[in-house]
């Protein structure tokens, strides 16, 4: 069922010992929604628990800060962020009996009892900041934290076309609610691990052109992987940006060896190309400038069968 | 003389025949102000070019949108983001006749007749846009465009710490005047050309660390840069960015062959380093994360000279 703003307050100042559920391979926005309603329901008085199926990458420590571990039988689950109850992994389960969901994503199943979307909105925290607003909760500074870093991550820190005059206005709010930015950016945009600067030298070189130039491809395989010490899911995630920022290109591919025979490819694109209908041939989706899909099957196969799908996508657009 | 917003609105309102002055090595922030003032003053029915004594890269075109080229003698010489007449290179004898200068640079030498000052915002865009709303000026989309640039590209698209609440909500009504963020933010920030690409794989196969990883230091040659085909300014200037992104890395270093003898050495620091301090020692300058300074002997002299400075100010600031 659909619910709006003040029906979604409302249903978390009424109830209590919450389960929040965040997706798998965890983001900015998602942890940020988790853990900034989290805090905001503790410091109102609630027992509550964020959390993910998968490992946190350590980048985002910063926050948990205030956060209390509470010890509680859970009796109210709310998913943050997390479109489709696949996305949660080994707590799938616990997510078909979600009984609210809080998202941005216009592929969300409505499999919660309660939903409150927002598929306009370019970051689910967004979403988050009018709803604790709503509530009437403290956004004091580690809070603030939280709501920015998903703004900010999932716009690209305020590059990508989702921004919106709103967002800036959301942004600015939250940094006078004390959100540290500038340490926020650096570790979320700029900081490279000796690890990743090693990665991005090694795809890099063997990247290949497709389409007349449109498409530009990288690997990542288990075996460069495991040449490179203190190496994490961030950082390869990160090479999946790179090859859609060459010049000429539209589409950017990168495939990600996960097993022998089982890869993940992420493409990203340009206005002129929507990549999530390129995913879905393949069962994938996501957004329009970013998506994924995988394939069980050889390399070579993969960037054929891929390739050959942009291909046809740049022709459908007349770009080739 | 120092004026006000008020007094420095009714200036360009009441004269005419503007020569406008961008900085030598023009930035989107002199060349954003520029433009929008051009642009504005055009149509409130004067007549105004807006000159650099440097070659403008191309990837700020888009600029130009809606600027009518009109041949005058000009009476009213203005200056933006220009903090002294020495960065005005062969029009520095004009820039110290100027009427107005309009300005966000501490530095600023108070050579105008007339300045409009504000030193702790972001951007010189951002008091642009103040300015043109206090002259009732149109700021439609193209001057919604040249505003936003300088706003995004000096705050490092809002990520750097000198990002107030205010430049998000400035963004935010320059979105709502038309600013056409997407295209502009791929083309400043994430865009690489070939040559670019080529340029940093090269030269970080040569990265070197000191002051126990503290300063890491990349040097791009003349040698190196006539290797590589189709390769601007713009491409070089990149470069300065990339030390300081290393995991565990206060003071990042690009050190440029200017011509035989002749270097430059951009610095770029964490919040804990003022790296303006550590340029002015060698009669350079800038700002306290973001600065640069000149070297006439061989390019080892340099980088021992440099590192040797940066490893004196870690040690002040008690990180080695």
């Amino acid at each position: 069922m659909r619910i709006e703003l003040k029906e979604a307050a409302d249903f978390l100042l009424n109830n209590d010992d919450y389960l929040i559920l965040m997706h798998a391979s965890p983001d900015g926005d998602t942890l940020g929604c988790g853990f900034a309603l989290c805090g905001a329901l503790q410091k109102l008085g609630k027992r509550a628990k964020a959390v993910c199926p998968d490992e946190i990458p350590h980048r985002f420590d910063y926050m948990r800060e205030g956060i209390i571990e509470q010890q509680f039988e859970h009796k109210t689950i709310v998913a943050v962020d997390v479109a489709d109850t696949k996305l949660l992994g080994d707590m799938k389960e616990t997510g078909d009996k979600a009984h609210l969901c809080i998202d941005h994503h216009v592929s969300n199943t409505e499999y919660a009892e309660r939903l409150l979307l927002r598929e306009h909105y370019a970051a689910a925290c967004e979403l988050m900041y009018e709803l604790l607003c709503e509530m009437g909760a403290d956004i004091d500074r580690p809070v603030a934290n939280c709501l920015y870093t998903g703004v900010a991550t999932d716009t690209g820190c305020f590059k990508f076309s989702n921004t919106k005059p709103q967002t800036h206005i959301i942004a600015a709010k939250l940094m006078e609610c004390g959100a540290e930015i500038a340490p926020i950016n650096y570790a979320m945009f700029e900081l490279k691990t000796q690890g990743r600067l090693k990665l991005e030298q090694e795809v890099m070189k063997n990247i290949r052109f497709y389409g007349e130039g449109h498409v530009a491809v990288i690997s990542v395989m288990l075996d460069t992987l495991a040449a490179i010490p203190d190496i994490d899911s961030d950082d390869v995630g990160a090479m999946a940006a790179i090859p859609r920022q060459i010049e000429g290109v539209d589409i950017g591919i990168s495939i990600k060896e996960k097993k022998k025979g089982l890869f993940k490819a992420s493409l990203r694109s340009s206005e002129r190309i929507d990549v999530a209908k390129i995913a879905q041939q393949f069962g994938g989706g996501g957004h329009a400038r970013a998506s994924g899909c995988s394939f069980t099957c050889s390399y070579d196969e993969v960037e054929k069968t891929i390739v050959a799908a942009c291909c046809d996508a740049l022709r459908q657009a007349g770009l080739i």
